[in-house]
């Protein structure tokens, strides 16, 4: 029996047919079942064998969001203490039971009087009234105000019966006994009515509002010491035989468990309470019996790994023997291999395994379902932005990894999963499906990352460890893109970039709009843990620097044409002389400051200096100048090890 | 002997003068001291008194700020497991150890092999290499790939001696143990290079950088599982005979503590752990005791309340006698009763009584220094935005606390400290000394308060507890500002509301560019705690509305010239009926939902008809949607005690 739910047209890649031949191909949504019908036709089950793992209908991301938000994990109420409710969401409707404040009050210093017999007041003409006492804050007035009489009151002092008004001590003459007004005052004036802040009975709060100082103040207010909050635990596990916990040992082909950690930290923030389980064994009956006891002790299972349709893939075969699979495959890049389902009756999300992925394919369907169960309300932080390279992409729907510069959005994919893609992201940009191009200056809509605050500064240019040090100082969030003296110009023109580093030794020309600023000089020279290498050098493994940049051309120039057996390329001065330090290399080329910081040997062969290329529009940020007086003051600062500079 | 630090010329108001006349002033910083040049000369004494009370030198915010900034808190470190670090600020450099990944590995399924054997693959002449074995995750390859050979590979296996890129399973077809590559690769095509995410020796996070969750992902790959934070304790109290902690009583008088609470909350916000030291008393000794063993035991001491120059104000005494005094008193309203100086040798700042005063002057001088000494990056998170309402002041630097909604900021102070209106603003538009009126579109700096999201729809008008209701239930986040129908129109021609509530008997003129969508029908009347009251108007004490709003309208009509007692007037129908159930008055006229969701005693006289009247731009907002289709299904939502409605 084959009950057809999907119908599509598409290549397929079946053996003993020839490859991509076209079908007909009518399957269902669990995709186990498959009909083709093609030129040739071929039985059902070796269809199924490579229907499983080559193809698969994606679902597009709205349509995966709308199931899983109809199907949200089940929160319960916890009652906490008013100083421990911060960040958590409210869980009941708080009326006040009182009025705030419950009494009349003085707004400030002086004296409380009858209006009435201060009509006549006036700078020339005052008025007299005996002053009958005084009223202590927080005390009941043991003295009411008479016709002609007068109490003197602290801002905040309750009213005394008979008086409805207060005359502020800038307007008054204290006397013997008795005071001198010199101005009129309506009813009312300068006095806090009972209520005016909350009233009785007045719904101060919510439920689903997210409880941040404000709320806690009118919680406060209202003399509520506990408050009723909501509670959602999120059972969260990573799988994988390449997994290891950090803090462990890396065997051979083993990478450190990210996603658990990502995903914790990522499902805390959206107002969750993370259980983590650790790496689950990548064996059927160990992670069943893992997944079915974090399904019975919490409300919603996050899963990463292990998602895909191959054969070591082992969610979806769990999910579908002992639970059920909603959906399979989501129309995304990154994020295909999502898997959607209910086990013992609890919501599993089930995400990829790259890191930035995983935690992708969280912000876009997981988190919605928590902050939804938990009743916050959803808030809509999109904003458009402006490409500022091309982008070429493969058609699917895409979330890129951008970095942001006032209204602009420039790639910093590093791909394939690397986890300083997302670190170093301060948004993802929705490229839709079915694009193939997009041009400088496409408007994008973009989803920010987190918390995300736009750096005060954006550099990019010549790598150099005394400029990093340098800006690890200033109290700016400066973003320092170190991608070579070349690349950081044109990250000036395309808008990225507030201003360029540049260590170049013939004279470059100024882009437009742009001012050169003198920065610094510095040592640049060979290193190596052991000095012997400096004189031989053919028998070092050496790091060099990309083609074509400016370190590579002055390494050739030092070296004067000695030839190194090149190893590796570094990126950065501090990376150099890390690897060095590790053993990976033997020798590399960079700057003395990384070299000693780095208690490596140095011998020094040539200078270069490092300055900055400004936008002009850009020189006055305080930021910028903020930079500039610090590299002004650069022989006074305190660098590690730099008395050692020669 | 009188030590001059200023001079200035100003109006004094001195006891034996005529009021307000002229002199000038020498005194010096801690305004003990006072020598008074008029033209009659006063001795010094009697001038110290009034000089205290009525007259200080006020300091600029920006200097205050930076004076604060100047002596900041010290912070100290704490190594935390990663999982608790997030939401902390790292104490430390970190750098790799490993390269992220710490081997080459495929990113994609399929087959690796070495480049130059499939160099001459093409779809219709597919080259077709040896099928040697396949590759598990995580573990290291136990082949190697030689010529004319491929290996079978996962997403993430480790690469295999001898090849140097991965053919993607689309590209293939396997065979009898051999597969056929239909497609050319280049060197490294598929191909996760080690050390391409993270490299040995890079520095992946910069000490004072906050900790979410891309952070330990990076921390995590990087294979840590322990970090150093700064940690930063800051002790809090308040002061003042009139507080009573929240679930106390409150006696006559009395109010309840609010700002330890508030400024607790925001001091964790700014990454700081405050420690909470609850109400101080009002004596000398006590407090002194109390302040200098706050100051012993943490970072920095916040304490809020007594802090003006009054005869009662005692945390100024204590800091002058036994610490030392850096300014007194700042130019800002509100705050202007703001004192800081070190005691213990620690800094103190103390803050405002008032709720409100005491977090605004928090938020721009206690939160920045609390960042600066954790070494968070400044991020200025200021904005424009054009007010909707013209703004008089007096002259003063204020925080004029505002709604926002869509480029526009009007104003939401209540006045006087009301811990409400911080709860019901968005931010703090700027208004900078000197200016006394600023006009209807004139633009303003606004400081966002917390973590604002702007509403995704803004009501005004007409109070309703049925629209209460409704608006609770929805998932969208609507601001509901109950001031009255004809209030409510006005907000709509200001630009501030969406959509706005109306009540009225009469046609009523559509603004510009509105529609009319109708609501539903209200039953109204008279509620009361006893039936009784019904016919025995005069003898109770009755709640009435606001005068010629549309309710009180209703209330003349339907009560057909009968008179009643108005002890008082109700804001909302919630707060009606509250204020009936508590006995603060016996009768009152609203809605019939409110009367019996407050079991009260209800008598129908009339109905009406509540509408929105919705600008045409905002008729397609989701929100909007959802609002109009919740109404239309009004009858059959299950509000509370409705089902007991005629």
């Amino acid at each position: 029996m084959l009950c057809i739910t999907n119908i599509m047209w598409s290549k397929i890649n079946i053996s003993s047919l020839h490859p991509r031949s076209y079908g007909i191909i009518l399957w269902n949504g669990s995709q186990r079942s498959f009909l083709v019908l093609t030129p040739a036709f071929i039985g059902l089950r070796k269809v199924v064998f490579y229907m499983r793992k080559e193809f698969r209908s994606l679902l597009e991301i709205e349509e995966a969001r709308s199931l899983i938000l109809s199907r949200l994990p089940l929160t319960v109420r916890e009652t906490v203490d008013l100083a421990a409710s911060l960040g958590r969401v409210l869980g009941e409707r708080v009326t006040s039971g009182i009025d705030v404040p419950g009494f009349d009050r003085a707004s400030m210093d002086g004296y409380a009087v009858r209006s009435s017999d201060v009509l006549g007041a006036r700078e020339d003409i005052p008025v007299t009234l005996e002053l009958i006492g005084s009223i202590p804050m927080g005390s009941a007035p043991e003295i009411s105000v008479g016709s002609g009489q007068a109490a003197e009151v602290s801002t905040g002092s309750m009213m005394p019966l008979g008086a409805d008004a207060v005359v502020m001590v800038e307007y008054s003459e204290i006397g013997e006994g008795d005071v001198h007004i010199f101005r009129p005052l309506h009813t009312g004036e300068n006095v806090i009515k009972a209520g005016s802040d909350i009233s009785l009975g007045e719904t101060v709060l919510s439920p689903g509002v997210k409880i941040g100082p404000r709320e806690i103040g009118v919680l406060a207010a209202s003399g509520k010491d506990r408050v009723q909050v909501r509670l959602l635990t999120v059972a969260i596990a990573s799988t994988g035989d390449e997994l290891v916990e950090p803090g462990g040992t890396l065997g051979t082909g083993k990478v450190y468990d990210v996603n658990s950690y990502t995903i914790s930290a990522a499902a805390q923030e959206a107002g969750a309470v993370p259980i983590r389980y650790g790496i689950l064994p990548d064996k059927w009956e160990a992670m069943a019996q893992a997944l079915q006891k974090m399904a019975r002790n919490n409300s919603m299972i996050l899963v990463s790994g292990s998602t895909s349709a191959g054969t070591g893939d082992m969610i979806y075969r769990v999910l579908e023997d002992l639970g059920e699979i909603t959906f399979h495959g989501v129309n995304l890049k990154p994020g295909k291999p999502t898997i959607f389902g209910v086990l013992e009756n609890k919501p599993f999300l089930g995400l990829p395994g790259y890191p930035t992925s995983a935690l992708t394919v969280f912000d876009l369907l997981g988190a919605p379902a928590i902050r939804a169960a938990l009743g916050l309300k959803s808030s809509d932080r999109r904003f458009k932005a402006r490409l500022a390279r091309p982008v070429r992409t493969d058609g699917r729907h895409q979330m890129l990894a951008v970095g942001l510069s006032e209204g602009l959005a420039y790639p910093v994919d590093k791909g394939s999963g690397a986890i300083t893609t997302l670190s170093r992201a301060d948004g993802a940009a929705e490229i839709p499906a079915g694009t193939e191009y997009l041009n400088h200056g496409d408007e994008v809509t973009v989803v920010p990352l987190g918390d995300v605050s736009v750096p005060d500064l954006v550099l990019a240019g010549e790598p150099s460890e005394i400029l990093e040090a340098v800006l690890e100082r200033l109290s700016f969030d400066v973003r320092y893109l170190q991608m070579g003296s070349r690349q950081g110009l044109v990250a000036i023109e395309d808008g990225i970039a507030d201003a360029s580093v540049v260590a170049s030794g013939e004279e470059i020309p100024l882009p437009d709009g742009t001012i050169l600023a003198r920065g610094f000089r510095r040592e640049l020279g060979l290193m190596a843990k052991s000095c012997l290498y400096m004189d031989n050098l053919s028998s070092a493994r050496a790091l060099t620097w990309r083609r074509e940049s400016e370190m590579s051309r002055a390494m050739a120039v030092a070296l004067e044409g000695r030839k190194l057996t090149s190893t590796d390329i570094a990126k950065t001065h501090s990376a150099l002389a890390a690897a060095i330090v590790a053993g990976k290399a033997d020798l590399g080329f960079g700057e003395g400051f990384a070299a000693r910081t780095a208690g490596l040997c140095f011998r020094p062969l040539a200078w270069d200096e490092v300055d900055l290329v400004i936008r002009k529009a850009k020189a006055d940020l305080p930021a910028m100048k903020a930079l500039m007086e610090a590299l002004r003051s650069l022989d006074n600062m305190n660098l590690p090890e730099a008395e050692s500079a020669e």
